[in-house]
């Protein structure tokens, strides 16, 4: 043969690594689990991480159960909130070729976890064999012996079912026939308290089950020292209550600022990212703590945390939820760089280690050591960051660049929280390589940004949705799709025409349970610093005040993206996504249906200006419950409430972006 | 939202159950183990079982790896068979987003462990970004002398290679300039020595390293006592010696015997499987155990241990290797009964359980309980008797009907058989539902039975095909295909046609890596009991003497088949795997690539009678090692060793199934 040559090894010692488990002695319980149980679904990486689900939703789970021989296999589901003692049960079934279905419907939300078991059914099997021997003519007395003795063997352990299998061997004994003891509802009695040999359980599967704003919800991001109308004036947190009707008339659901802590005061940053700041410069909000305090104190000039406690109670008055911050680098002035210097990375002649992505410096800020000597604290100290915002009524928290910081932190963190407080999400902002994406995902956080930001052809975003909405991606990834940030203003929004702009919220709010609009995009600015994907006078470095009914803004077209979003659970999730064929490369076409399959939403949107006529083709499609779906036969417009019959299997649609660039079509069955 | 009623469910306690282990605590180790180490290939349902290899092949194993952060990682291999203290290594390097691919040889036979570790390259990160700020005329001084300060202290532990790094150290000392500490065999010393901080590493994931028969085979089955030319005379293991060198002429590889133990005479069922047995009939040689002994004896009629010991070793000298069955029924009569009632299953009359499939009775065979109280006995009598027979010379064996003997027995015998005879093969003889034969495979089963003997069109052949050699069943799921047994003639085979035993025949051994004749096949024996799929005058109930060399044999049909199974590789495994393009349905078109990939073989083979003219297109196919795989230019006739050029992409071939249903085409590109 003629195998390429590979480098020879040496033997090393290894003390560290792992060796295989030792196969199980000969006298283990572990011979007795007699049962295959594999392939669970859901489970996300043999179960090392959780699968994540909607509370009052139901779980379907799917697992493969089987032992030797031909004996009759009971089993079922066993599940419970973490932490409680006891367990929930709900039936599993035999689907086809040993393969098992069950649901169950978490009630709680927090981390949950479910388990396999499976047992050999004794009575059951010599019921099925003994009828099957009657049935051959063959003579069972010694077979009704024998079932005699497993029903006598279950009597005491029977509880109130003990009465039942009583009186089957009273009749039994009176009358000799096989009826008493192959009478179904015995059996049904003795599958209940009979003893289960054989009895095998799969690992523990973990679930998260959150509320419905984990999975879907319309962000709206808005610095509140720009709620002002004078950039001299530096906005608080009772304008940003001011703006609230405003805010809650478009529709949104959360409401979300970047960090509103002390800003530091050396290596300030000036307009424009500039690196010396102007007297009175307000710096970036990024560079998190001054002589005020750090992470856990509100900048003086916003307000106070009664002020921002307010905001809270405000904001959810009016159908919003607050989302902060969670942004771990510290300003040259944060508290912690002279209570904790040990916490941070100090270089050889003694001076700071700033944030640098190599050549380029960030001076305005550097990151605490994960790994400092002192890791215990310093991790203890972020949790109670967290848990003090989530005690002012805070329950959203985008966090900035985790993939920067360590993965078992996150981890670690995330757990903590939920732990107090199960409510809590965590969005992560981690534009980067897409399995650290997914790993962050995995690891805790709740909802994560995603490259939609960039993607505008048809190829390139069916090829990312069908990324994101296949297995195992859905069960854990759910996506957040803005449309800009403080930090993108993307290349297709720089010319600032109308129709692009409702393209992409309409693409945002149609493709994701979860889409963001960093404001200034409805009244359509587009500014940039010349040749960069960043706003020209940015809002990170200066207070921006804003005429909000600016004429040619979008907001009542975001309103109507809003208000179709709520009323059609089919957009309120991601992952019940199929492709509609359209025949034009220039809009494409897909359909959503609602978790619950009561509800189907297919949608066109234009991706180049128009118009455009085009076939909008169901093809197989079918639509509605397990078991009972059929093909769609007409569609409602959700703007115009006009209503289609299906045709040759679909519809024509004639899109003019200027007009609209998104059609939105109700299916009915 | 509108989902389906659940049935409600109450809380129980159930403290076998297991919970899901808690997270680490915060001063844990395991917060330092920074690395995402995921995707592992090749493993088996998260290194629950072992993935099946070949000595001196190599194993490719591919990896995701990834922290947070921009540091450079490095990472390597460390595998070591089991049982060793020492670990070998080898070099992972990254492919492609955070794929890395590394490779090694495993020189030895026997279970194996793989583990994949990762860490931060602290000086390699410290290099590429001082690079950076030197490339971009930023002032490097205190760079240098962090840099300066990770060499120092590395010295210490860095054995042979302080010299490098002290020198340059002076260099750096003397001269100042950065050129000493950014040199690149700099570089390469630290990366060998210097601390390895995050130090992350996988579970170890299992490997069973076998040795080539393991996945490659011919086997022929005979009953050693219808070796005679007259059936009242008893066949032994010295007529089975004489025979060797027709076996061997034929080009097998393996002979196989069904049990050559003592038979039980109570319960002895008679000719064509009669309850009760005349005089003079042997009985069943799965009716184990007699006055003579059980498992561990021979049938005196056939000879000694010492004769059958001798046997062994002729077989040898002709290239062949004896395969015993092992079949863990016992009949009335066996030793053991007595020996140990507490092992089998008694009815409340006092009489023995038989083996049955009810309303069907198997009254010269019983099944001892596998879970009786004295289990430990039992298995540990089970295990010796396959010992004593691998002391005898015998490495392989064919389990009867394993699939109705406790999955955990046999992971446990096949691990301890192993563990001191590694080169034992197991075949599995379960025909039965597929999951339950995969689950036989995963937990050590060298190689399995199959569906073969039954499929018998083109798109069932292929989807068998496709399922057998994807991903991951083709890591663990040996098929061995058989043409026919002592069990089955099957329908297709009932006419005698020679051209469909040819085909059967040149399907078995071009499609499977092994494939096996039960003995009569090449003489077109054909007669069934009627309406049944078995063979009429079962040689399982009586001698059946046969003139071997009868006319209208095909016995240089398989002889030819044999022969170019040995001359090519690419016939000796069956994963490497893929379909060619035939334009008619009554022909099967495959092709088949070594693991080596210098050799290739493409197969054409009738499955209707013909003749056939046919279009064999070999598409957009690349043959060759990874990277130079380049089109098939020409093919050889293995047969008539005719050379065709391949044109328009393939070649026209005709095909007379009663000449020859099956051309083999050697490809070469």
């Amino acid at each position: 043969m003629n195998f390429p040559r590979t480098p020879r090894s040496t033997v090393t010692y290894e003390p560290h690594l792992p060796t295989a488990p030792e196969p199980a002695p000969l006298d283990s319980d572990v011979h007795q689990r007699r049962f295959f149980i594999e392939d669970v679904f859901p489970t996300l990486d043999g179960g090392r991480f959780a699968v994540k689900r909607i509370v009052g939703e139901p779980v379907d789970v799917w697992v493969d159960i089987f032992r030797d021989g031909h004996e009759v296999t009971s089993a079922t589901l066993r599940w419970r909130r973490e932490g409680e003692r006891g367990w929930r049960t709900a039936p599993l079934v035999p689907v086809e070729n040993d393969r098992w279905h069950g649901t169950f419907v978490p009630i709680e939300i927090g981390r949950h976890i479910f388990v396999v078991e499976a047992w050999t059914a004794g009575f059951a099997t010599w019921r099925r064999d003994t009828l099957a021997k009657q049935k051959a003519g063959l003579d069972i007395t010694l077979e009704l012996k024998e079932g005699r003795e497993l029903v006598a063997a279950a009597l005491p352990r029977a509880g109130d079912t003990a009465g039942r299998l009583q009186a089957a061997l009273n009749m039994f004994g009176s009358a000799g026939g096989p009826r008493p003891l192959l009478a179904e509802d015995l059996a049904a009695a003795m599958a209940a308290v009979e003893p289960r040999p054989d009895l095998t359980w799969s690992q523990p599967f973990p679930l998260m089950i959150e509320r419905p704003r984990a999975r879907s919800g319309a962000w709206y991001e808005v610095f509140p020292r720009s709620q002002t109308d004078d950039a001299a004036r530096h906005g608080t947190f009772d304008d940003v209550i001011a703006r609230l009707p405003d805010v809650s008339a478009m529709g949104f659901d959360v409401l979300y600022f970047p960090p509103i802590h002390p800003i530091g005061v050396k290596n300030r940053k000036g307009k424009n990212n500039s690196l010396k700041a102007e007297p009175g410069d307000p710096g970036s909000p990024y560079a998190i703590g001054g002589a005020e305090g750090g992470h856990d104190a509100v900048h003086p000039e916003l307000g106070t945390i009664a002020d921002f406690r307010r905001l809270v109670a405000a904001a959810r008055g009016h159908g919003l939820e607050i989302a902060l911050d969670f942004a771990t680098q510290c300003s040259p002035d944060h508290p912690w760089i002279k209570q904790h210097p040990e916490w941070f990375k100090w270089r050889p002649d003694g001076s700071m280690r700033y944030a640098e992505n190599p050549p380029k410096k960030y001076e305005d800020i550097t990151n605490p050591d994960f790994y400092c000597a002192d890791r215990a604290a310093l991790w203890q100290a972020w949790r109670d960051v967290v848990m003090f915002w989530a005690e002012q009524g805070v329950r959203i928290f985008r966090v900035d660049n985790p993939h920067t910081k360590p993965f078992p932190f996150w981890e670690w963190l995330i757990h903590e929280v939920q732990g107090r407080f199960p409510d809590t999400i965590f969005l992560s902002e981690a534009f980067t390589r897409p399995k650290v994406m997914k790993a962050l995902a995995k690891l805790g956080f709740t909802q994560s940004y995603t490259y939609f930001t960039w993607r505008t052809g048809k190829d390139e975003l069916s090829a990312y949705m069908a990324e994101l909405t296949r297995h195992p991606e859905r069960e854990y990834f759910r996506p957040n799709f803005f449309v800009n940030t403080p930090d993108i203003l993307p290349v297709h929004l720089q010319s600032g025409e109308p129709w692009m702009f409702k393209s992409r919220v309409a693409l945002a709010a149609t493709l994701a349970g979860s889409y963001g609009v960093y404001n200034g995009f409805e009244l359509l600015e587009h500014v940039p610093v010349p040749g960069k994907e960043e706003y020209l006078d940015s809002e990170k470095y200066e207070i921006r005040p804003r005429d909000w009914n600016a004429p040619g803004n979008i907001k009542a077209y975001i309103a109507q993206l809003n208000a179709i979003r709520r009323a059609n659970p089919a957009l309120q999730q991601t992952a019940n996504f199929g492709f509609i064929q359209v025949d034009s490369p220039n809009v494409i076409g897909f359909v959503k249906e609602s978790v619950a399959h009561d509800n189907v939403v297919a949608v066109a949107i234009a991706l180049q200006k128009g118009p455009h006529d085009v076939w909008f083709h169901f093809g197989d499609m079918r639509i509605g419950p397990e078991g009972a779906r059929r093909p769609v036969r007409a569609v409602e417009n959700l703007v115009t409430g006009e209503w289609r019959l299906v045709e040759w299997g679909g519809v024509r649609l004639s899109i003019d972006p200027d007009h609209d660039p998104a059609v939105l079509l109700r299916c009915v069955a």
